[in-house]
């Protein structure tokens, strides 16, 4: 048989075995940033994630051990698809306690992070072709998962109180797009949050389009001053799609999301989840709703908001202190990130690398746009990971490399 | 606001909101017929489940509790798509110590279960109209997760020693398919395992083709009697894509499975990870290298054999004690699963509606199919879920039942 050993297939053959949708997404460009930010040298903003120092390890330790000894091998089986019975009973009490929303058990599907919920409402949603309203800037994730079914995307822009609500009124009509993608709490990359009047705009326009309103909340409790339960769903729920995540008010290492949607949509994300792992999980499935019921969460991310609210502050102030007045930032008031705009002519690809030199990182804006070009003059900051004192040291740096770039244009 | 209230989509507007691709996938078949079995009087051998009467509950809390209190925070924070590195060596330990095959570190991506290997590789692979080769009778879940992508499959017969390599070769000729998916080795839902002489054929077939061979081996290590370690990885190691899990020889809860495949690939199979759920749980895969690494699996999954060989044995001895002799039957020499084909006219959705008044309970042979007919007259048992005594005793109730429909055709 020796003779059969190949050395594979050629580089056109390869490239020709390659679905055409795969070259559709881009890889992760911030996975890209994190390798060139990983000396512990650098100050990095360019992460988007909860910070570790946070984390209940001892509780969750606790509920593993109880999970073992009281129900150990339902915990270590196969389960069924639409997730722990438990766990999704508790997330239907959090929508009626926390944001006054009756979401019923059955229409609540558990999946692997937020993330997956993209990826099954692809499947389930978009044609090639199909339009997808998205914010300008984006979250990445959803245009990355979402690529893959090669969608039109339709970005609005992002003002300071939301989406650009003119801007979106002239793209839903006619046929109009299937999907209408938005963090509009504490949106990642901005910062930003809809105001009350965005809503109701919003709700005007989408009440009587076939348009999913996809209403994406993962920072939605890391609120550090008034408190926003503001939701589509409460004016749409059969036309909004929601997506929650433990991974910022727990542990993210657990991957574990839900959706929320209405009862056909339910029972085809339902194959789709089957088709394509199964179900979640159990074990941390379970081991999360014990530590929900034993343990105060809601003590735990007063402990976050507090720390996240300091430096957020922290960057504000730094901001202030060390940048140009020229350059413009949004005072989130909630969540992990804060989001640039330098003036017109800088490109915050360029900024990376004189930043990098002087040891600080950020996501340039450009990875947030559906519209490719040379480069954007945004970027974002996140300021979840480093105490005030690194946030200080930073942010100096970091209007340093800002001027340094100003003096080459 | 509350003029907006809507009652949602009609049924048509409903309809027209699903992709194409959703109305392509068959609902589980299988979690359909467990509902009807879940009664405690039924005899099941319709799950594919594993004994969980022999997961190692205590070794893997222990475990738990070692990477709570030694790695507790990277256990519990985001991590690479890849997966953890340490687990991937033991993967790779694993192939060249059991399975006498050389496999890079890099070449393996954790997934989700095994199952996520299988929707990875039709989102990278498969455009709609692709020809997927698939054996007849075929794993049903291959048949749920490639469907999505909308290939065309074409299924070759199962003969008692692998595929049928005279119709496997007619099928590869022109362009032929882009993948070919096989469980060589204890099949689901057949039993049966590829000969030497079976292997070579088909290597000699593909070896010149543009088609990758994706290998599922998630019972390989269950085998009764003599040790299996052939694979098409050994002599076609461009095209052959390997599928693992941890799930038949650890738990199954963790959703823990890898796939290998070659670089190019990979790099596709990376941002596809990445789109679909960032990363497979990390702090069970760390819960479960650690496991690996304390304890001694072998040992472990010796003990499975056993069980499940006695069963396998206690079924094959029911099967000849009680059933009419023109049922003919499969006897697998490893993993979880019996086969067995009914006289022609026999139906064995007929069949199963006399069994569950009989309460036992079985899958009918339809969903292993991808062209789909009336009925099949075969079926699928499990032997790895209930004792010896109960075998016995459901075997009895089922050959009652064929006799029975026997009589009325």
């Amino acid at each position: 048989m020796k003779d059969l050993l190949t050395s594979g297939f050629n580089e056109l053959q390869t490239e020709m075995m390659f679905s055409d949708r795969i070259a559709d997404v881009p890889r992760s460009f911030i996975r890209e940033i994190l390798k060139v930010a990983i000396s512990p040298d650098i100050i990095s903003f360019a992460g988007g994630l909860p910070n570790r120092t946070l984390f209940p390890v001892e509780e969750l330790k606790q509920s593993a051990i109880k999970v073992f000894d009281t129900m150990g091998r339902d915990a270590l089986q196969y389960s069924n698809s639409e997730g722990y019975l438990p766990l999704r009973q508790t997330i239907s009490n959090y929508y009626l306690n926390k944001h006054h929303l009756k979401v019923d058990t059955e229409n609540i599907l558990i999946t692997s992070g937020s993330q997956q919920g993209l990826d099954l409402l692809g499947k389930v949603l978009i044609n090639q072709g199909d339009e997808v309203v998205i914010e300008e800037p984006g979250y990445l994730g959803a245009i990355q998962a979402l690529s893959l079914f090669r969608p039109v995307f339709r970005p609005v822009p992002l003002r300071d109180d939301g989406i650009d609500c003119n801007i979106l009124e002239e793209i839903v009509t006619g046929p109009g797009p299937k999907m209408m993608y938005t963090v509009p709490v504490f949106q990642n990359p901005s910062g930003i949050t809809y105001s009350p009047e965005t809503r109701k705009s919003v709700v005007q326009i989408m009440a009587k389009k076939n348009c999913y309103i996809v209403e994406d909340n993962p920072y939605i409790d890391l609120c550090f001053e008034d408190k926003i339960s503001e939701s589509f769903y409460a004016y749409l729920p059969e036309r909004t799609i929601l997506l929650g995540t433990f991974s910022k008010t727990t542990v993210p290492g657990f991957r574990l999301g839900w959706i929320v949607a209405p009862d056909k949509l339910m029972n085809k994300l339902i194959i789709a989840k089957q088709a394509a792992d199964l179900h979640t999980n159990v074990f941390t499935q379970m081991l999360t709703w014990q530590y929900l019921s034993d343990f105060d969460n809601d003590a735990h991310i007063r402990k976050i908001i507090s720390v996240y609210g300091r430096q957020r502050d922290a960057m504000v102030e730094a901001i202030k202190a060390y940048f140009p007045s020229d350059v413009k930032y949004t005072h989130p008031k909630g969540g992990m990130f804060l989001w640039m705009e330098l003036p017109r002519n800088f490109s915050s690809l360029e900024l990376f690398n004189i930043a990098i030199q002087k040891q600080v990182a950020f996501v340039p804006g450009d990875p947030f746009y559906t519209v490719k070009r040379a480069s954007y003059p945004t970027l974002r900051l996140n300021f979840s990971c480093s105490d005030e004192e690194t946030i200080d040291e930073g942010i100096r740096r970091l209007g340093e490399a800002v001027r340094e770039l100003g003096t080459r244009i």
